[in-house]
């Protein structure tokens, strides 16, 4: 019988002893920054009943997210119609009442929802699952990810969006890695703007347009602007924003001048100038908080700040992060005014841009410290004796399971990287002794 | 609007942070003896391709792995047939590629062969993710749990034996878990027993009802051998089990003198002399090793030891662990000759045994060692110098976010079991202090 073809399915992946050394160097760094700043961990299950997913990621998400058969005889439950006629997304309904976690937000909200009596809020809660959606793969986007989330829910206070900038310096800085750039907006100075211009509805249209002002400049901007159907007059009102440079309090003034006939984006502003100065008291470590407004992510449900990181520029690989505040994350389960911010990290991403700077501190990789080598049963009797003694020592040690020759033996400590071979025949169990052989710490550990 | 019906899942379950903490401290332990051990860490993917999966853990482990149905128009590449016909059955390949992961040794045969140009052999491995079963929930069964499994791949030698009695050992010691009992039986001695017996189709019967000595006793249990159809004559020649006490040498002794016909059954016994004898030179901390000829778990895979662990006897829960050697794991997907020998840990159960004896450490819990009183604005300028500094020294700290009123805060510092405040008003900030409040921790944390 020959090897049959066995692979993952299509945008899932393997995770190699070094891969998972690597992957769990990020996640026990972030996690213990998530503790430093007194978040609590809670986990939730990998599926979620239909209804709690369906519906809360638009219409798209909603085709993304992976469905579970129903066990046993799905069939006989489901409408005969649906079947005859074929209608895929009339059946599904029938035949799955279970789907896949799509992100860690939704199931976060109920279950806030359904603990609410045990909480005590504010709650700061942390997790790091993965999560599933049936996207086309491609390079950097798989169908099973981790995400990284800190989340407060049942807190109106600034000081979440000061200590959440704070978290993620801490957490880049812990990891090495500086030169980030934490871009911050508000959703209400976006409003503010599409008052401003008197365009409610192109708000969109207008940040995407805006944001390309690097790659087309600003004739280029206002071209698109105006196809879509913003006028020049529009335009006009807003003109400084062409030229929204300077530093962040240059920026302030800048906004609030555009801004002087919308109290909603002038408060947006207030918001963001007591974050600011509240970092700028405090400093950062590994990064910088840069006011950038067209960052218009996750506009849909931000009603505040909004946040994303970009990895240092010389590495080309958009964000590694990102998040923001939503007035009202639990409504969608009956639970009012509650309030959450929160943000995330992109595990892979960040995975992505360590290998790239070579980050990753060698000592993660290798845990093996040594290999005892195997001469026979009477000599494993006396080696094991003192394997255990250092294993009892938390000092990780290997048996070399079979009396093999020496060479093979030696190659195999030598492929896996391990530093020392411990060697002991009849004449250093006569003296009770070892030999020791040390090897060059390969620098490249595989 | 009221609060909708929001749950988990059936036979799934959300983890609070305590519940969090108290696996992780599991998990985490475990993982330390894994390494300590010399096992390295890999991660499959949550789901497989069906055919990974379908076939490999018999006709009721089929209906009970769940079925990722396919995305988008599902029913386009259905057989109108099968449809017409309402044929669940039929129709579950046409409609579902994919399954989620029902046990981790099956990926794990799946993953060596896959990459098996990158492994080096002996391949020891250890793997801790959830699995999912479509199994009816009830007490202490769930749809969603994790698996702690460390497997060898790649080794005949019985010092792996060995090395996993010592393994079970090391991490139920590093539990301050004792009385355990790990029971060891081998395949090989079944087989020689059903060759004596003259019943090899029998084996299974016979195993079953000599496990119920104890409760029905020696002429219950023949009655119902003899019920199996297996003749008193065949009975009788294993006579000497039904008083199957002593030592494990006398075991041992007894054994040999039954099985004196069978050159497989001495084999069996030979291998376990051998693991005894070397347990017995390195000694178990927190353990026994029990010879028990009625331990039959995995028959239909294992082709030499069995192991089985049980929790101290006062708690009635049967098996907290298990494992064995199997001698083609990896021959379903096609590579042949590669002998494993792996166990794995009940986390569910390990957790219930702890909580029962109270062996949770009180240190695990609340990692939040300070909350900060929030004065107001300036107050709290002051105050976050110093979180920040705090912090800086991974030492976990929280700001309360409002200005509310001191009972308010005081409160939630209470209900939280946080061990200090702090605050500080103007006095502090002027004379650069802080007045700091000790709590008596409290001696239960929620």
């Amino acid at each position: 019988m020959v090897n049959m073809k066995v692979n993952t399915p299509k945008g899932t992946r393997d995770f190699s002893p070094t891969e998972v050394a690597k992957r769990n160097y990020i996640i026990n760094t972030i996690k213990k920054q998530f503790e430093n700043f007194s978040f609590q961990p809670i986990e939730t299950p990998s599926f979620e009943n239909s209804e709690t997913l369906m519906g809360k990621y638009g219409e798209e998400g909603d085709r993304l997210i992976f469905k579970i058969l129903n066990s046993g005889d799905f069939l006989s439950k489901a409408s005969t119609e649906c079947i005859a006629e074929k209608n895929s997304t009339k059946l599904t309904s029938q035949i799955s009442e279970k789907a896949l976690r799509y992100d860690l937000t939704v199931p976060f909200a109920r279950y806030v929802v359904q603990h609410q009596n045990e909480i005590d809020f504010p709650f700061k809660r942390y997790q790091i699952q993965p999560v599933w959606r049936a996207d086309k793969p491609q390079k950097g986007r798989y169908r099973e990810f981790y995400q990284c989330d800190a989340d407060v829910v049942g807190s109106n206070s600034l000081w979440q969006e000061v200590e959440l900038v704070q978290l993620y310096d801490s957490v880049f800085k812990s990891l090495n890695l500086t030169n980030i750039t934490i871009k911050i907006n508000n959703r209400k100075i976006l409003a503010g703007i599409a008052a401003v211009i008197g365009a409610t509805d192109k708000l969109i249209d207008f940040t995407v347009a805006l944001d390309k002002l690097d790659k087309i400049g600003e004739d280029g901007v206002k071209t698109e602007m105006i196809a879509k159907g913003i006028s020049s007059h529009a335009i006009e009102k807003v003109q400084p924003l062409f030229n929204f440079t300077g530093n962040f309090n240059e920026k302030i003034t800048l906004l609030k001048n555009i801004l002087a006939s919308s109290p909603e984006g002038l408060l947006g502003v207030q918001e963001i100038e007591f974050i600011y100065n509240q970092i700028n008291n405090i400093g950062l470590q590994a990064s910088i908080l840069n006011l950038d407004i067209t960052l218009a992510r996750g506009l849909n449900y931000y009603t505040g700040a909004i946040f994303e990181v970009s990895a240092p520029k010389q590495i080309d690989l958009g964000s590694i992060g990102g998040g923001g505040r939503y007035d009202d994350l639990t409504g969608i389960f009956g639970l009012k005014n509650m309030s959450g911010v929160g943000i995330s990290f992109g595990l892979d991403r960040i995975y992505l841009v360590l290998e790239q700077l070579n980050l990753f501190p060698e000592t993660i990789i290798n845990t093996t410290k040594a290999i005892f080598f195997n001469l026979g049963i009477e000599e494993t009797k006396y080696t094991m004796q003192t394997i255990a003694k250092l294993r009892k020592e938390n000092i990780s040690v290997e048996l070399y399971p079979e009396a093999s020759k020496m060479g093979k033996q030696f190659q195999y400590a030598e492929k896996r990287n391990i530093p020392y071979a411990i060697i002991a025949g009849t004449t250093e169990m006569e003296t009770q002794t070892f030999n020791i052989k040390i090897y060059k710490m390969a620098s490249n550990n595989q």
